[in-house]
């Protein structure tokens, strides 16, 4: 297997940047570059988990930068193979440098996430654990933090390897079974299995359950701002990214690309969408664009219902029905905007018009910024999102919620034969396929193309 | 003396990044919130230049992220203090819960530059060779990063330093007989001071020659490109830096924001200078872009001027005036354009038309690249600039520079006063002036203004 290289740090100029190596001939292949300060052991000696200063040099003895050396020896490192660390100072031009000299000196360019992936295939990692480093990388909220660093950690793993081998024990006394076809021998006492079959369904129900959660907090709670044109929408929007913007300025490399139209609030990301002005109109685009905003209603997890408290639509009924039906099942927030435009008297008049409203009221002034945070406090209860403790299981990954729909669709096959007495041979099949879908998410199971799909997802150097 | 933490590497999204601990209390404050998965020795006894794997933990006992942190002790390390530095997850999320974790428990953010500084401070390295550590991240090409190196290995300041030494020794002797004013003793033989004082001055004159080729290494030889309108001007600047697009897309992070309009030639910056077509016009506003093409003509140092072969101006003598005049002392070159549209005996009618210029020709089609090659390797040529090998002592400083200049003023006065016999205490102010405008450079005199202008252009984390 090839030795590769990447700079493993961000792009650009920073103060130091870290070129990593990894292969056998990893110190082989820097020892040719690199001279130590101390030339009192060679480089090919240095002990592992140490760091020595001095050049880097190319083939004309030319000193390229002053770095310091970290090194580490199989299997004690990341990927498991021999790793050096070259810690160079930040320029472009000796970040490159240094690339080319190693990549002369018989190392490869890493594909991205080709070191995660050495990790996996030196068993350092699964592959629910590697997938868990890239989200880690990406994740910009405490709770997606958490829950790709508890996966990381192999909570996920633990679980699913429990199941499948659970599942072995199950299917090995089937097979054995078959062996013994003519005797109509059972070694597997059907109540116990489909006891334990139960108990493993129950468990990948939780599992895949926990996506909605996971995928909310990974990807943000989609919520969508509707109202007729004018009550305000588009400037309680800017109030909630803005907020957003003075929280995540601080962050480097977050950009609006990036988090576009996100928002962070106490660790929770709210994705906001916002929509065209709902009215009754003959005109064909502008229905268009109404069309539009049902359908976004429809992708929502939460709706907020935006209202002039100066100005109520002649069409509430009308309005009512339409966002109402849309939005069945959806947390739907009434937001009272302009509210330091009315009277007190007024209010009360709109609180009894509202009296059979049964979803959550906020009264509120974007423009003034008045009880922005009473909204921001509805939004995540309104989220409803348990918090993620340190060890709990949570998916967050479509792939592993994929193959947990597929396991559980073949272990209720497995219950459903052991209730309706199916052959042993077709009951095996069915264990099979569960232990197989399980497989994929941890690794055991995994192909080229899965492999690839993965990996090739990660950021170069990783 | 507080202890100072920043992420060293570039901001943004990367597979690691570092974050750098520096300070009397560097391991103690880590110590809090690193837990090292081998529990045999505390953290705080980590031995120097070695390297431990573990967790960052916070107040609530949660794990924030899975580092290696190396340690490095006073004074061998960058800034002669204790470093810890932080090898984490390149999350910005992770970053920012890691820097802010180390700030709740007594480090202060770096300022920009703040490392280096102490680096400084302890002696680590002079000023000058402070200021090469932000070259040398700054560098985009051979000749600067070459420059860089050579001023932060020392090779600038020792001459200076012997430079110093030598005057300290003349300004002992000249103030030794101060103090035996009366008695008209001349301890200082003032033909041997002369002597002295010449070959300091050559020294200076030397540095501060080189600080032409310095500063068009560092910031690039001015190129203009005059020619009257449609001559091809714009698609030959395009064909210049389309190649060199393809040169510096390889390297992170190198935008056109950075290198507007440059290009690397073998090694050499050239920032060309697009001009408007100057023609014979009475319009007003035309007349000024044409102005301000004769401007940009007398900030270049090279003038490459472009003719289009098919069709060559009917003010010919006209245009060489205006142009030769501005451009007298500048290295011209003549850029026969569309060669590939005339036929040979035309090219020879053109050869002895211009007879009499006697800069350079190039006969080139900017569309077809016919040649442009040949442009290239006259410009290098034009360049002029020496090689920079390895141990070659060029200013590229600007701040550097102006002290070289006001030093040279000084040891001017010194001479002259030699031969006029001037009384010593003049002799020995002028002596410490130019003492003085050395030790600017190095940093024997400084004073926080001069530090906090220097260090304040460098990157945060260096």
């Amino acid at each position: 297997m090839s030795t590769i290289t990447a700079i493993s740090t961000a792009p650009g100029i920073g103060g130091i940047a870290v070129i990593r190596v990894s292969g056998r001939d990893a110190l082989k292949n820097c020892n040719v570059i690199f001279s130590p300060k101390k030339k009192t052991t060679s480089f090919l000696h240095q002990e592992a988990n140490t760091i020595s200063f001095g050049s880097i040099i190319n083939d004309k003895n030319e000193t390229i930068d002053e770095v310091l050396v970290s090194v580490f020896r199989a299997p004690h490192s990341f990927t498991g193979e021999d790793v050096v660390e070259i810690s160079c100072h930040g320029s472009a031009y000796v970040q490159q440098q240094i690339l080319q000299l190693l990549i002369e000196h018989g190392c490869v360019l890493a594909q991205p996430g080709e070191f995660t992936q050495r990790a996996f295939l030196n068993n350092k990692l699964d592959l629910s654990q590697a997938e868990a480093v890239a989200d880690l990388i990406a994740s910009t909220s405490a709770a997606s933090h958490r829950m790709a660093l508890n996966q990381m950690r192999g909570g996920f793993s633990n679980e699913l390897l429990k199941l499948r081998t659970q599942l072995l024990d199950f299917v090995s006394l089937v097979e054995l079974e078959l062996d013994f076809n003519e005797e109509d021998i059972e070694f597997a006492d059907r109540t116990q299995l489909k006891s334990l079959a139960t108990t493993i369904e129950r468990l990948i129900l939780k599992l895949s359950d926990s996506f909605r959660v996971g995928n909310a907090l990974k990807n943000g709670i989609p919520v969508a701002l509707v109202g007729e044109t004018n009550v305000g929408k588009s400037t309680l929007l800017n109030v909630l990214l803005n907020e957003d913007k003075a929280i995540v300025s601080d962050i480097h490399g977050t950009t609006r690309d990036v988090i576009e139209d996100s928002v962070n609030i106490s660790g929770i990301t709210f994705r906001f969408i916002d929509t065209a002005g709902i009215r009754d109109t003959k005109d064909k685009i502008e229905n268009m664009g109404i069309e539009r905003t049902y359908q976004k209603i429809e992708q929502a997890a939460i709706v907020l219902w935006i209202l002039d408290c100066t100005q109520l639509s002649e069409h509430m009924e009308w309005l009512t029905d339409r966002i109402a039906k849309r939005a069945a099942g959806k947390k739907v927030i009434l937001v009272f905007n302009k509210i330091d435009r009315i009277t007190e008297d007024e209010r009360i008049v709109l609180t009894q018009l509202f009296e059979q409203f049964d979803g959550e009221r906020i009264y509120i002034s974007a423009k003034e910024r008045v009880n922005t945070d009473g909204l921001q406090k509805a939004l995540i209860q309104a989220a409803q999102l348990p918090e993620i403790n340190p060890g709990d299981v949570v998916v967050s990954n479509v792939r592993h919620f994929e193959a947990l729909q597929n396991a559980h669709s073949a272990i209720s096959r497995v219950i459903d034969g052991l209730d309706s007495g199916i052959s042993g041979d077709f009951l095996s099949q069915d264990i099979r396929e569960c232990m197989h879908f399980l497989g994929e998410i941890t690794g055991q199971i995994s192909n080229d193309e899965i492999l690839g799909n993965i990996f090739g997802k990660f950021c170069i150097g990783k």
